[in-house]
């Protein structure tokens, strides 16, 4: 009874979800490690005095209105959904039919290729070069492609393709380029002012990641107008709760918490580089809040392996035709220094 | 370069939702009037000293104990979704591909269609008799068929199919049958037990409507174990944020709040339906929290304008095929009393 498409494919499988309550340090799915900012349990407490017997605002316009002002973007051109992942839904299904076919960077963030079989597309993986740069074949046009998506910052790598580069890719491209923007407040550049550039250039942002709401829900596109009149027919009506539209425009209206939240964690971050280059492995310049770490001296399965039986989860990929490596989140200073000692006495 | 499919198709209206703030009586999307369990507002309170930067249970394993508990269901056979909507799609995209086929009673919730146009797949509105009955023929297989809906409680008709001849419908079908259930909780029987007896019947529920969590986004469906397995495939990986699983969780806990509003919208609604009949509309017997008023001697619609410019909002309904009407959630006693007052005054 079940589409066959469905049945043959395999799922996305996210990162690991510890129990509530383990003891487990988490560096497996680049969560904030740090409390969201206290404007949010406020405005959500707010909210919920106004009662939840309603339903939400269907457009999500407060949410809408708060990043216009602060991205310098017109409302118009934003659209809500419940995390970044349902963005990425959305979008797949208003430009890719079954028999279509997709484009990514590869490797890049797995969900493309599970949204496309959903939607019986096809996949075409464009693998990075060895220094994570994009060749111009990444625009080459064929007959199927409908749509192209680039994590930028990319995952697991961290690095990022700078805008200039991003246009010249998009202008080549016979169809709209996702710009998979989920770490891009870590990162010194980002693609926002090239959406109204050209119509082909779209952005997805979250507030999972940089604003530590990864537990509300709650992500944004950004796309000209003409774009979002076309997704909204797509959307469930009420994809975004009233909880999450409260918080995340508090979250918003919070940019001295995002600039110190950032600073701390780029500082913990560029100490980790520094340390797990001494300890012998490779990490990518990492403009995110994790860092993709490989070795040529020795397998990293088991450092995952042995880190997860003492209570520090991090992740493990293995990308094939590539290789594999341990993506890991940057935590507080004390959770990545109990990481550090753990993998110090393992390689040193 | 959007799909022309999408492109083509209008989108679906949900029901008026006025300005936050706004002085209006809400009667048009059958939100309950009432307050939720205020075990709810506790739960979300505490789930968020907890934190939210983490990622939510992608599997909302506590709410799912609990509703298994509640419900004498196992917990394998409930997924939970954002909302019944975000349900509806997860199914439709589980069983439907393009050049497949749905079949829907008409009249019936609209989004069935909306859903079956962004898989690009056809329609088959199949009519209620006029008694709001269904015959054979709904059972009717053909090539296309993947997928049949059925609103049971109906919208707008508030009538309910009794479960064993949705058990014959179902059994006779080629494909699943839907049973969404979103007002189940007020009517006399529903389908629950139906889903064990054949593997064909798929019953969604949602928080929305009868626990009076519209803003909290929050449904779940219950099928056997073999097809939520597929549909966990199609699901958002956190499909559910942490406090719409705490707050639904602690409102299913709260099985005494929801016997007791039952009863409150249940005499309310009563009184309403006979007032009604006096005043000279047909409303069919309801077993949800609405009513469907029609009359012959006069158009409906003028009725439904001049109630809004006096605050009140009911939804104007006019099915192609079948004709109009006028669905009215049934609101608290004195918002009923302000309605029943306004009507008064136009059709006496």
């Amino acid at each position: 009874m079940i589409r066959p498409s469905i049945q043959a494919m395999s799922g996305y499988v996210s990162g690991e979800q510890p129990a509530p309550g383990a003891k487990v340090i988490k560096l497996n799915t680049n969560e904030n490690p740090y409390p969201c900012s206290p404007r949010v349990l406020t405005a959500i407490r707010e909210a919920m005095a106004g009662g939840l017997q309603k339903y939400p605002d269907p457009l999500a316009t407060a949410f809408r209105m708060r990043a216009g002002d602060v991205l310098g973007i017109d409302p118009d051109w934003i659209q809500c959904g419940n995390g970044s992942d349902d963005i990425l839904t959305i979008l797949i299904r208003a430009f890719v039919g079954a028999q279509d076919g997709i484009r990514y960077a590869y490797p890049g963030y797995i969900l493309y290729r599970t949204l496309a079989q959903i939607q019986e597309a096809t996949v075409d993986e464009w693998k990075f070069r060895s220094d994570w740069t994009l060749d111009d074949a990444f625009a080459t046009a064929n007959s199927r492609l409908r749509l192209a998506f680039l994590a930028n910052p990319n995952s697991p790598s961290g690095t990022v393709i700078p805008a200039n580069r991003v246009f010249e890719l998009a202008d080549a491209l016979p169809c709209p380029l996702v710009v998979d923007e989920a770490y891009a407040d870590f990162a010194e550049t980002n693609c926002l002012r090239l959406v109204a550039e050209n119509e082909k250039i779209i952005v997805t942002r979250t507030l999972s990641k940089s604003y530590a709401l990864a537990g509300l829900r709650f992500g944004f596109v950004i796309a000209q107008p003409r774009i979002i009149e076309q997704l909204a027919k797509i959307k469930d009506s009420y994809n975004c709760d009233i909880l999450s539209i409260a918080g995340a425009t508090a979250a918003m209206d919070d940019q001295g918490w995002l600039i110190e939240n950032r600073q701390a964690i780029l500082a913990t971050r560029d100490r980790l580089v520094l340390r797990f280059r001494d300890l012998g492995f490779e990490t990518p310049p990492s403009q995110a809040n994790f860092i993709w770490a490989t070795r040529t001296d020795r397998p990293v399965r088991p450092i995952y392996e042995q880190l997860k039986r003492d209570g520090v989860l991090v992740r493990y990929l293995d990308y094939a035709g590539w290789g594999d490596g341990l993506r890991i989140s940057v935590g507080t200073d004390s959770q990545i220094d109990a990481l550090l000692a753990l993998v110090e006495g393992m390689v040193s």
